[in-house]
């Protein structure tokens, strides 16, 4: 869930923050071809134009098949091996705006995080101006966004129910985090992840289990988060513990990644995160991988967290890759260790606020060499 | 939960519904005091109206004076002791557009299920002509209810989250369930339950525990409303048989109640219902006593379920009201019966396609007679 950071400017203030949920959602077995239904009445007068934000790994697939798409729409496949980028979400809405002779009804993003992360951004930024990276950060969004739907192809990202959407910018990467972001419509059709290869299952999956572990252990929680948060975890051990039908597996992980990023709203993660943004960093880990290759050395401080998450590593023959920090040099490791250390609100969720005490840059070493 | 009869609709279709979800949600101590920078900007000029349907058990009292009331605003204090009306409601509508030199702005409800019920109701009907009661049913309701606001002030219902507002009609007991129905927005002051007598914190508190064991148990049920039906229910045991501090104790029961509400989406009740509607058609039973009533003499259906509800009596101190169906006719009975079998749905739940063979008329009585 990478967009826990982001909440460092409300858990900062005073008070509680009033949190935009998703408007509409339906869940269930086939309950993708509700889309066509869906999109009806935003057509009008049947000439609005969708645009649809597709994974190419589904490029001639079934699911290909099932875009309710009508002549005048834009079904575009992108890839999402890399992470998010402005400049992609600017090139986007430029061939969307050069290419629809009107503005979209609808933007509809079908995959897994970063697909659901592009069509936020891209919902926001065909009505709104400049570049997209003027607009990360907090509430620098204008105009609303034109209606868009989430539709999740992989659980755990959190990211079909997030305010915000994580965008590799010019200067730094983070979310545009507004009150338009959020989906107006998610269809959470638990079919839809069948395929998915075992490797990013399992990771995708983590990013949900330790963000949980990571929120429910830290002192920024509340009572809404943390309920969330059980809810996600206990959801997540019996898909990783437990020998469910794939059926409900499938069921059991898509409403864990639903909860889990319901619980973000106020919480925040910790010491797995700090670390896995250091490493991203220099290596550009992917977020999920990441989270696993920092999370197994930190039993320490997540004991229970990290024996279960060995457990379900076993028991999923997943072996995670070894010494990938081997080459590093000196200079990037102090990189990892200075981006890491950074993490103030992070550090100060895990550990309180006397955090620099208990963990020191030597022992934040010490953890990336074993990578 | 008394908008579980109203699924049923739903249920019976080929497909999951699309469910509407409260648009934005505030949770936390103290956050009642964000009502007045919520309600800023849809007072536009500063003269848009608001109207407030507060239960009259605040009247004078601190939370009373915190109400962000502007000279043009309308302030109702309404008794929450009698079931919300379809008559009360066209009462409201009709007294607040007489008053009014405008469409109101918002209106916000704060108070118990009845309250928020009643706000949801004038919210559509102050936008909608006729009666209420033309709109008890599904989907029955033209134009788009006015931004309504709701915040609750007991634990329980699950009316802060529904899609449904339960009216009792000239003609019938019948929600209004619409996706117009739910509130805009939710302000979850968990302080606010502060000084609510044991009684009705206790038996409101059932409300919850009772619907999620029997939606829990029930065959309706799918993976989306078991997560949050667990959580709920996770929730509730903490509540009522645990020793959490006060504090803990009202945020927990506050998020109970949301869970469960929200878990209403893809469930439906069970026995428990099914008999107090039959109850309460001829005694008045009050709906969370009536529940209670009847489940403690169903071991039989829920064994762990009324195991933990009976320790959760004898933990408070709860006295439940004895023989109250003494003086009632062979004819009451009947009809409790009649009604009570009537609830097909209900029962096929529990006890699955054949449950007429599961349970006979006799049973009811005897179980009537008990109470």
């Amino acid at each position: 869930m990478k967009d826990s950071l982001n909440i460092k400017a409300a858990l900062q203030g005073s008070k509680p923050r009033n949190f935009p949920m998703v408007s509409r959602v339906v869940f269930g077995s086939g309950s993708f071809d509700q889309l066509d239904e869906i999109l009806e009445p935003l057509r009008g007068d049947a000439e609005g134009i969708v645009v649809f934000l597709m994974d190419d790994v589904f490029e001639d697939t079934h699911l290909h098949g099932r875009i309710p798409s009508m002549e005048q729409d834009l079904l575009i496949l992108i890839s999402a091996k890399e992470e998010p980028k402005t400049e992609q979400v600017d090139a986007l809405a430029a061939h969307i705006t050069r290419n629809a002779s009107d503005l979209p009804v609808a933007v509809v993003g079908i995959g897994g995080g970063t697909l659901l992360d592009l069509a936020k951004a891209v919902a926001i930024m065909v009505n709104n101006t400049g570049s997209s990276a003027e607009y990360q950060g907090w509430d620098l969004v204008n105009t609303p966004a034109v209606y868009h739907i989430g539709v999740p192809t992989l659980s755990g990202t959190g990211a079909e129910v997030s305010r915000t959407t994580v965008l590799m910018g010019p200067e730094r990467k983070l979310g545009i985090n507004s009150d338009y972001t959020p989906f107006d419509q998610v269809i959470l059709d638990p079919d839809l992840t069948i395929g998915v290869p075992r490797d990013q299952w399992f990771f995708t999956g983590m990013d949900c289990y330790i963000h949980c572990v990571e929120s429910l252990n830290g002192s920024y929680i509340n009572a809404f988060s943390q309920s969330y948060g059980e809810m996600a975890l206990a959801l997540c051990k019996e898909v990783f513990l437990e020998d469910l039908s794939p059926e409900e597996s499938r069921e059991k992980l898509m409403m864990a990644s639903w909860h889990g990023g319901m619980s973000i709203a106020y919480s925040q993660v910790g010491i797995a995160h700090a670390l896995s943004y250091g490493l991203a960093y220099v290596m550009g880990t992917p977020h999920g991988l990441g989270n696993c290759l920092v999370f197994q050395h930190l039993e320490a401080f997540y004991p229970e967290g990290v024996r279960l998450f060995r457990q379900m590593l076993r028991k999923h023959h997943i072996e995670l890759p070894l010494k990938i920090t081997r080459s590093c040099s000196q200079s990037d490791f102090e990189t990892m260790i200075e981006v890491s250390y950074g993490m103030e609100p992070l550090w100060e969720n895990a550990l309180g606020p006397d955090w620099k005490s208990i963990i020191s840059r030597d022992q934040l070493l010490e953890i990336f060499q074993k990578i």
